[in-house]
């Protein structure tokens, strides 16, 4: 896309600025070791496990709550909470606006991923419900991503011109997905006034200033259950020690490190997921920062 | 029991039938991985991780909700869907009837679970409530299937003479309960007009009409917590390629294959949880297809 | 402690009797794996698979339910119980007290989990809702132990002169947390009549006569999710077979082994996990009763 027209060529990313960024997710992922904060979730009881033991994994704290009073409470306990809204249970109703609510007075910044969008009735209330007080990190594949934008009357705003939101420039097949999500992405990052963080073959993470793609992770990753999830509840974890875009960058940058180490030495998903976890653990904050990433501006 | 008396051996069954059903099931394990098709389920908390990981390793897709219209509306996306009644939660009472409904309304195929028969009366009464819109496919364990086939009516039509469904024939011990079951299966299976899974030491498989015996597996099979719901859960993604009798047939077969694979390299039943899942990943479809299986009619 | 001060030293343990709870022990390992006994639980939905695959490793049996009226039943089904509060749904309001009494009135003891003391209301009223139909054994770490024993009234009860519970002794970093926990654990058990285990670096085992001292384990029993829960469970499996005490004891001995040989050959949390498990369904009766203890008088 940044060689296809003179419009489209991104603005050179000053160099001081990518230094900055990686320099702060090297500090963030060593806080969360030295420091060892909770990050409490109200997630889907599919991959409840896979999330605690990925926040355990990388230095962090999980506590999973259903009930309202509970989410509200948790919300003042954590440094940054996890609403995943993967498997939605009746009381939920009430458990999702409330704990969102409670982080917005209590100064507790969440991530939220909008999991199963399009399917059934609370799940599209609820995201309604919550864009009266916003995550600080929105996480999700590219069709969510572009969902929850359309959801809250952001899809067209940052489309660039003669694109409309969700059938975005066609590219490499590994690619083209998330790039379809790129104008979405960029408009929720710049209403939330946080940071954005779009899964796929490759991965872009963008505050609404800039677009980070992060490239590595395996394809095993989608032969587990529970990646993307887990990824969200990591990102949490970092958010309790630094701003969103660090926070979600940081995740999104150690799971590609630490998928494609697992894929070198596994025989299956089984025996990836065990090595992803484990990897996750031994990744220091340099390996993180060095990750390959490539920065451009929205 | 086939040697006990001239009148219960079976009659040979045809070899181009066994020919055209180890080709169908090697056609299914292809498509599933070609296809990805999605199984969405409705199934216990306790093993759906396990349950999403074994289709996903399979080559199929997962998701999971609990509420009604939820149910509904999966019912017509996925290519089969799987109801496991392990935990129920009070919301059941509503989503399990409305999903079996909607299957049958949208014409999708969908695998019972009935785990915990027996257990509490709003399982007995969802298990009465589905008996309208039947499922294509039963997986459970002997006792399920004796249970079930006695809680549709239908336990001692299909009992041999002189034999009590639940109380059948006595045999070695590794086949004696599977056995018992034999009648059971092969009555539901009349009845829903699809498939009996019936697993145990050695499986049994059944449309009514043919009985296929399946060995192998491993004893560390019954150590690991859902290894039959992840199956029934594998079942409803072949369902998604094929008939409901060669999906719960490929199935199991690759549940045996599997077992036996993992066991051979694995040092207790956490590290042959990790193996099986790689192995569900490895297997070809020729693996499957050439699995021990012996064939009688019903 | 034991050495600060004449008046802490506690008397000597009489060597008999250890050598009858080491015997204890090593019966009990013995029988779980040769009864295969069935532990239900109503436990939360976080760590529901881990608790099953470590009760299943045990060689124990494991069904999980929600509603009150299959609680009332697995309570005279199974041969102890384990309540495990978790994550609350609005059911367990029913579902808990309903439970407890029932194993009251069967005669079925229970293990009692108060993970998340402390957090949201219901939670508090179903701990204090119990306290009339007391579980056998208690499990938590030092902080839920100390804070069940004020709840209950029992915290000033047996502490020592001159300290606060929940404010005890300082000691060295690794028992500090557990020995502060000393008095409460001791007065818990004295109230039930029955155990209580606390979980820590070092952990602490009393009936409110004797306090057992374990060592052992593994830092990373704390980067896994579910370690203290399924020390719970576990725990109800060996309830199923013998007194609380032993029982109490003997799933503690067995972590620590466990958890000690599984750190030996993992590279981190995930294939410790995986050991773990591996480890639990490896270890003889006379491994466990061998296990690094210290026999103290309550």
């Amino acid at each position: 896309m940044a060689e296809s027209s003179h419009s489209a060529t991104p603005p050179t990313f000053p160099d001081g600025d990518e230094a900055a960024l990686r320099a702060s997710m090297a500090r963030a992922v060593a806080a969360v070791r030295a420091e060892n904060p909770l990050a409490p979730s109200i997630t889907n009881t599919v991959t409840q496990s896979f999330v605690a033991n990925a926040q355990l994994a990388v230095g962090g704290s999980a506590a999973m709550v259903y009930l309202p009073d509970e989410g509200e409470q948790v919300a003042s306990m954590g440094g940054a909470v996890y609403l995943n809204l993967g498997t939605l249970l009746p009381v939920y109703e009430q458990t999702i606006p409330r704990t969102a609510r409670a982080c917005d007075v209590a100064g507790t910044p969440w991530v939220l991923d909008p999991v199963g969008l399009g399917i059934g009735q609370l799940r599209t209330e609820l995201l309604q419900a919550v864009r009266a007080t916003p995550p600080a990190i929105v996480r999700g594949n590219a069709s969510e991503i572009i969902g929850l934008a359309k959801l809250w009357g952001l899809g067209g705003g940052a489309a660039p011109e003669g694109e409309t939101p969700g059938e975005g420039p066609r590219g490499v097949d590994t690619t083209d997905e998330v790039d379809a999500a790129r104008a979405a992405g960029v408009a929720l990052a710049r209403f939330i006034g946080g940071a954005v963080a779009v899964s796929g073959p490759a991965d872009l993470v963008t505050d609404g200033a800039m677009v980070v793609r992060a490239a590595g992770g395996s394809p095993l990753l989608c032969a587990v259950t529970g990646s993307g999830c887990s990824l969200g509840g990591v990102a949490a974890v970092y958010a309790c020690v630094t701003d969103p875009f660090t926070a979600a960058l940081t995740a999104t940058a150690l799971y590609n490190l630490a998928g494609a180490r697992a894929a070198e030495h596994c025989a299956g998903p089984g025996s990836f997921q065990v090595a992803f976890l484990d990897e996750l653990h031994r990744a220091t904050p340099e390996d993180v920062a060095a990750a390959p990433l490539v920065f451009e501006t929205a």
